[in-house]
């Protein structure tokens, strides 16, 4: 117990710390994956096969409306008393946060909640209004179509491509996951996702920092 | 002018975006870099003269103090129509954010306020609240007094040596900046800090993305 004490105290001088100090730094609460029931249903359909196509869909979605707005959720689950970020996998290699483009007009939630139902519930659940969307934690733009994306935009990009934005979804103590069978969804440890640009991408490898300002309390249940 | 337009309905597009989907994503004003005055005052003493001295100091005020907890600060100002971050440099190689260790009892605002000052104003101004501290942007931990800093704490390390946490702090139209001698203040394009670990180390190398949920509007003056 004397070592767990240590860093306990730790923990809580710094939520008294945040309380204290009135800035805006939360709290979030994350269950162990076992809380959780995960289900396969229906392969969904790629719309690109390679990257020639994805870049040609984008010109053309992009000449017909404009800037592409992505939004994408950041969903945590417990393993080991240690963090772990909900990922796809597609076709064995590339990962993804869960998420997608929003239709013209359509605002970052309800496209969030959409996309979140089509790749993470069973598909007639009718259940969109259930992902608790919470805060934006970062934005990504993409400044040319074949560039990679980054978290700012220069003064000589006058027309970006994509504009990825993060978003923290809480989850509740239990929730069925029915995931389509071409799709992989894995839980991986923040720490080996942190800096691995290698194996996750910037955007990916980059979110354990952006967490970091939240206090990530493990719930026994 | 077109091509401006264009940019400038995205970035529009974007704040309304985030007004109606009422989450907190804020705002930053930034100034250009000719609206800040630069002197000099005498030098700084630098507790440690080589690492082993820096981490003997760590552990004997962990012995004393426990967990060391310092605070910097993310200061932006625009220079070439790009956000430019505050670093100070240390004997032409080390570059540092603004701040430094916590007193024991002290608040995380009013320990940054006072190192802002030290640093960064003349010593005699007495202008510690003029400095404007903002959220916390994120908080990194040293595991053990050898270690790196890490964006998580991990469930096997019970007692951590230090927890670094960054915060905003937004700059007035004008002011002086009065910086000791034996440091340098440099102005650094968030362009060239990112992702640059190997020159600005993981926490500076990290802002950009720390920063990219913010709409950063540059202020003409």
């Amino acid at each position: 117990m004397g070592d767990d004490t240590g860093v306990e105290t730790a923990r809580a001088a710094e939520l008294n710390d945040q309380s204290s100090s009135g800035d805006n730094r939360k709290e979030v609460d994350i269950y162990p994956l076992s809380c959780y029931y995960f289900g396969s249903k229906e392969a969904i359909v790629f719309k690109d096969e390679t990257l020639s196509d994805r870049v040609k869909r984008m010109k053309s979605n992009f000449a017909a409306y404009g800037l592409r707005t992505s939004v994408e959720a950041v969903i945590l689950v417990e393993l080991f008393k240690h963090p772990h970020i909900l990922l796809l996998q597609v076709r064995n290699s590339i990962f993804k946060l869960p998420g997608g483009r929003l239709r013209p007009g359509e605002s970052d939630i309800d496209g969030l909640r959409r996309k979140l139902s089509r790749k993470l519930s069973a598909s007639d659940a009718g259940d969109e209004a259930e992902w608790e969307v919470g805060e934006c934690l970062g934005m990504w733009w993409r400044h040319d179509f074949e560039t990679l994306l980054y978290p700012y935009l220069p003064p000589n990009v006058k027309k970006p491509k994509e504009c990825a934005k993060l978003f923290l979804v809480r989850l509740p103590e239990s929730r069925k996951f029915i995931v389509p069978q071409n799709l992989k969804l894995l839980a991986v440890p923040l720490c080996q996702v942190h800096e691995n640009q290698k194996t996750y991408g910037p955007v990916i490898s980059g979110v354990p920092q952006l967490l970091s300002k939240f206090s990530i309390n493990i719930v026994d249940t």
